[in-house]
């Protein structure tokens, strides 16, 4: 052997640097491509299908086709691989801050169909509903989606705002967008959940844009 | 046996006529006060401390001092009595349709005050987050908060809205104070979880106000 082997911890050989849940380094894809990225995506449809409490480091493994011991080197606890999977569920909301960078002229209506289009589409819904579940019933995953949501979104929209208090006035937006979740996909109450989407952003958008532009 | 005693499950003796949950007739009383109300008090704290998966009939029955059976023969099965639960933690929602029914001046503010007030008093918020907890996590309970929801509250406030599609703009109106209690009180993000109550109110009422009483 003549060079280290990040990807084998249950070795004797030298381990990979353990680092932060979802934080791949630049040079990560020449320690050992793609198996962080399967353990990731792994946790992410392990956590969405089964939820939090039945969600275990082992069924993540083998949903990744990797031995437990990698997934716990790599993530550590079960909670950072909630950490990881919640970051990867978040990353379309990474490009909310481009949305907001563009200026404030037609943002509400903007950032509301840019949401639903998330939320209609099955795939990123579910992982995004899991995120959810998993924040209302463990305190762990809660913590998670206030630190994530916090660092990596609201105060990067804030920072682009031009109104008072502009973390509370993005916070006020989210929920906005979180509740019409819950009912419109969840709770699924009438007329709500089959109404068609652009009726929705046509209501919603000037509560956006009011709150993300208006003093 | 001189008549058809359809509710008679474990016993010989005339029994009370079993009904819908959370429908005390007026002739309760003379029945057996207090019974079905110990227990439907008894079923609220049980699902708010325990969650929907581990509360049992048992358990509730324990809690409000009577038999099983009892229980079973009023409330029938574990989701009629968290449709009883529901009922009485949806009890401070009953007041919405008197508010909105004062008129469209102010009602946005009206509304945003008080459904902040039910969440700021932990006695009326831990059963609220139990029933918004379950209805995220089992399709049951979301079932009876639709049901619940629509029936006992939405409908009737779009009774008085003079907007068109009133459920839908009752509908938006419920999702964002919805969405600001999950993020403010469960997900716990700042600064909104720490914000004063009037300048959530301040900025939320025009909102509520646009919903429910412009075309």
């Amino acid at each position: 052997m003549t060079g280290p082997a990040p990807d084998a911890p249950d070795g004797p050989q030298q381990p990979p640097r353990r680092r932060g849940p979802g934080r791949p380094r630049q040079d990560e894809a020449a320690e050992g491509p793609g198996t962080q990225e399967r353990i990731r995506l792994a946790a992410r449809s392990e956590f969405a299908a089964r939820g939090y409490d039945k969600t275990s480091v082992r069924g993540i493994a083998k949903a990744a086709g990797v031995d437990p011991a990698l997934v716990h080197h790599y993530f550590g606890s079960k909670d950072d691989l909630f950490a990881a999977a919640v970051e990867l569920t978040m990353e379309p909301a990474l490009v909310v801050p481009a949305i907001v960078g563009e200026g404030p002229d037609g943002i509400g209506e903007r950032l509301a169909r840019y949401f639903l289009g998330i939320w209609e589409n099955p795939a990123t819904r579910a992982p995004l509903l899991a995120v959810i579940r998993s924040a209302l019933t463990h305190e762990a995953a809660a913590k998670v989606l206030r630190t994530l949501v916090l660092r990596r979104v609201l105060e990067r929209v804030a920072a682009d705002l031009d109104v008072p208090d502009p973390t509370f006035r993005a916070e006020l937006a989210a929920s906005h967008m979180v509740g019409i979740a819950i009912l419109r996909y969840v709770v699924r109450v009438e007329p709500l959940a089959s109404a068609d989407p652009e009726a929705i952003v046509a209501l919603v958008a000037p509560t956006l844009q009011r709150y993300l532009t208006e003093d």
